[in-house]
């Protein structure tokens, strides 16, 4: 069996940063020709960044995309690195608009492709057959499809190649590779992070690899881009099912790993496949050494690392050094900073407490000891003197005066936000986005949510998960013991807990997970065990609060139904029952 | 030439109130029956209002809707109604998942149909081929493409039933209509308004006219649902390309016209054709009155009067009676106001003028002016004393103090609407919120936007017109002249005009126009002969305030590429140039 030696590249691109993102992948070259390799793949859309959105329907863009293809081809040959095929993602056009619809419309006037670039130019290209357009993805909105399976024969070993999606469907490229007898499949991704996420992507990657008989090697892209945080988790699984090289989740990385693939056969190949030859790859006739084969970490450290990496990336990839957030002393804000503080460094964070005549005495003791614990910035503005004249001159009373509360701590913040330069983090959970349990412009002002797609159950397991990891490290652990034991509230009035006006959270995160995260109706709700009245008040709640999430921050999804992209629903909506 | 008496209904249906659509039906079918009607038809989805968004992928609801059809035809045969054919719009489903994509994805579970109710039951169903997947739909998202053409048997007549999207494309359903030798093209429509639309739908529709040969009746919803709204303009064009019927923009209409169409045939019918045989409809043997032709108003008009009926239902759909806004004296709240006047009444706006110490005395008295003209509630509050103590505690200057007198003026408005349940309207026009010339969480706040997508030469263009209007009717024009005429101002520091910062706001709005509305990249916009430095200025303000446009209230789209929906764009974002 002929022997290839693949490189996977990891690589973390910005959208639209054609500049940046090649430079990275020229490092990843000269890491991978270093490392003998005789094919480099870097994941969906490396060049540009995933997702473009509607910058595919921008013909400048495309137009830019395709001279970055073209001068990266160019590049890899300048510096020596052009006998090494490499296999890279961009958006290609424009090409003739695929609809005519209303003559408005803008039309899909571009393929999401992956070039292969040798010798100093476009060796081949295939372009992504099926196009995504359910959940966050809105591929069918801006992609053209194609149409052609695109088959690289490299060192007498053929290697199929395709894009993401076409690996999760049963028909179009990937129904042609066992007949087109390929050795290899290749997949480059921009798949994006969600819980349990791996527990179907491997299985589909091994299962693939026995159908089909090839070894796959499956290269994904990382990091954070607006909502969405990719994973990397690369692997490379051979024709009998087994991972023989797997990559790091949320790093930057280069796998290289020696596959063993079938000899390429001469069979007439079926139809929509094209072949083309490559000239050979890397030099090396050493046997690379052993490939890593990366360990997942457990659920709640993946979680963990999925919010730091979209916050890092979000705050980095804005311009932005620091940011600054209120501390309550409550659960949410303290996860929210020990976030932050892995993603930039605690001396990057910067907290504020912001008590008023109801906060408790613990809501301050807490927030100090977070402050501590951390090592991050920490201030204390009082708000009563600034809450006093607001609300006697405007008379405000009942929810009007709690309200007031949240939304002067809110100009506390963005003030120093202007003045400082600190990009404001919002503390919200994915509970209380769920049920409107926020003030709008008050608490909920900012430029990202670390935890908007956490379930209040889920911010405490995940508390104590990294108290706990600190202890294993023999590290301070960053959030206060009270923080996470204390009954939750918003101390917008004295006495005042959480559970005075929602159910308690394990009853409400249950109801929420059914009606949110798996679309159940009301009555499948109610049939699931809960109180009529109780799942009336919830899903009501969650309707009516549509408006408050739509002006709210971005933040992490790390959920299969996260708010925003995932979940698109009407505001104005008035339910039957 | 058999005839046949034509009712085509103009609701303006609630999305999800399934008991109060049915009921706008009922009664649009009872006035067809007076009126000796054969056939009526209702718009696209009228059972449950449009669009639905992922309502669609949401088994509880398709049941709900699915079981409201078959009520809703129970119902029209109780109450003596079940002769009339009444074809309606609805999704259905829950059908078998179109897509397998990844597991946790959202599938297309749902068609979008017309039903034909007569005799108490659904006695034909047609699903809507084409499904638009660009600008401000997602059809493809969320539905699965029908396959089959509808032709309806009725006294004679063959009539030939497909849905909106249908009528834009070559293929499908509409090419196989003059096969069918079909006398009627009847098309259900939920087609948003946007400038200048009437002069592609017309003439699409007197073309199909013309090329089928068949009588083409045209019936579209009205109304406001969230950021789009609805104009009706139904239209009937005979085989000649002749408009015999034609019903007012954005008003609840039953539009009645008798038709002369070509006899049914019983020539073979083509491929993926089904004809359903209707028992006779009306019993009507008098020619009825010559129908409507309404004429369209101007341009200037129709915008306005989508901006009024936009505001309204927003207002009125989500269960408010009341707005309140800010009056600065400028343009933009006087154009807002008047809107909402014109939309609830003047004795529904609250508006509130809060000066603060840089306020010029003109900005104090156009707002008294603006609120006596129009005859809204008026009430002061300044701003200084509750600005003051914020700026000392926190130290702020520049910007940060700048901003801070919007923020202040912001929890007034929120607080009063939190103590009197107004909804908040914020008054940032198209060209304000492409640059991002708006304090976030200041005057940004509130659940709705009315001018968002008017650029302000429009504003002022719109001002004029609806003070000449007013004139026109002996009416007091609502907008002071010096709220035309002086030049704005933000009046956050002493003489500041929005000019100190902005280019002239002529050449403001041609640059957004090019690289917002057109899509154009930055170097097209410079050829147009604008100074790349300018270019520079406004692209760079657009890119780096979509996150302040992503927290925005939503607002009536009147162009054809509005922000939310039709422009989706990353925050992230990096351009190379």
């Amino acid at each position: 069996m002929p022997r290839l030696r693949l490189a996977l590249a990891q690589s973390n691109p910005i959208v639209g940063d054609l500049v940046g993102n090649a430079d990275q992948i020229v490092a990843a070259a000269h890491a991978a020709v270093e490392q003998g390799a005789d094919l480099l793949a870097l994941g969906e859309m490396a060049l540009t960044g995933y997702p473009i959105e509607d910058l595919a329907s921008r013909p400048s863009f495309l137009v830019d995309a395709s001279q970055a293809v073209t001068a990266l081809a160019a590049r890899l040959e300048t510096e020596g690195l052009g006998h090494l095929p490499v296999v890279v993602g961009h958006p290609d056009g424009p090409h003739e608009p695929r609809l005519l619809g209303t003559s408005n419309a803008p039309t899909a006037i571009a393929q999401n492709c992956a070039s292969v670039l040798q010798g100093g130019t476009v060796v081949a290209r295939y372009a992504k057959h099926h196009l995504p357009n359910y959940g966050v993805f809105d591929e069918y909105r801006i992609f053209i499809p194609g149409d052609e399976l695109l088959v690289l024969r490299l060192k007498g070993v053929d290697v199929a190649l395709i894009i993401c999606e076409d690996l999760w469907r049963d028909g179009g490229p990937v129904g042609r590779v066992l007949e087109s007898d390929a050795g290899v499949l290749l997949v480059i991704n921009a798949s994006p992070f969600e819980r349990d996420k791996d527990e179907v992507r491997v299985p589909l990657v091994t299962r693939r690899a026995t159908e089909t008989s090839t070894v796959v090697a499956y290269v994904n892209i990382v990091g954070g881009q607006d909502d969405l945080v990719f994973d990397g988790d690369s692997v490379v699984v051979n024709e009998h099912g087994e991972i023989i090289a797997r990559a790091p989740q949320f790093a930057e990385h280069l796998l290289v790993v020696d596959v063993d693939a079938a000899d390429a056969t001469d069979t007439e190949l079926p139809p929509a496949v094209r072949r083309v030859e490559l000239a050979g790859g890397g030099t090396s006739t050493e046997h690379a050494a052993a490939a890593d084969i990366a360990q997942l970490p457990d659920d709640r450290e993946q979680l963990w690392n999925a919010l730091v990496t979209g916050t890092r990336d979000y705050v980095r990839k804005n311009g932005f050094r620091t940011v600054i957030l209120g501390l309550s002393g409550g659960i949410d804000s303290a996860v929210c900073a020990a976030i932050a503080a892995d993603a930039l460094g605690p001396e990057n964070v910067y907290g504020v407490s912001m008590p008023s005549r109801y906060s408790s005495d613990h809501s301050r003791s807490d927030a100090d000891d977070l402050a501590d614990r951390i090592g991050l910035n920490f201030t204390t503005e009082a708000i009563a003197d600034l809450v006093a004249p607001v609300e006697t001159q405007l008379e405000l009373d009942g929810v009007a005066a709690e309200n007031l509360q949240a939304r002067v701590r809110a100009i506390i913040l963005m003030g120093l936000s202007n003045m400082h330069g600190h990009l404001v983090l919002t503390t919200g959970n994915k509970t209380e986005l769920s049920v409107g349990y926020s003030t709008i412009y008050g608490d909920s002002v900012g430029g990202f949510a670390p935890i908007k797609d956490v379930p209040k159950l889920l911010v405490w397991e995940l508390a104590r998960w990294r108290n706990e990891h600190a202890e294993g490290r023999g590290e301070t652990p960053p959030i206060p013991e009270n923080s996470i034991a204390k009954p939750p509230s918003a101390e917008l009035r004295p006495g005042q807990v959480d559970q005075d006006t929602l159910p308690p959270y394990e009853m409400l995160d249950a109801i929420l997970d059914a009606y949110v995260g798996r679309e159940l109706g009301r009555d499948d709700v109610v049939a699931l065990g809960f109180a009529p009245e109780t799942v009336d008040f919830v899903t009501r709640l969650v309707d009516r609060s549509e408006w408050k999430r739509r002006q709210g921050a971005i933040g992490p999804k790390i959920s299969g139904m996260a708010f925003g992209r995932d979940r698109r629903l009407p505001i104005t909506y008035r339910p039957t029952k």
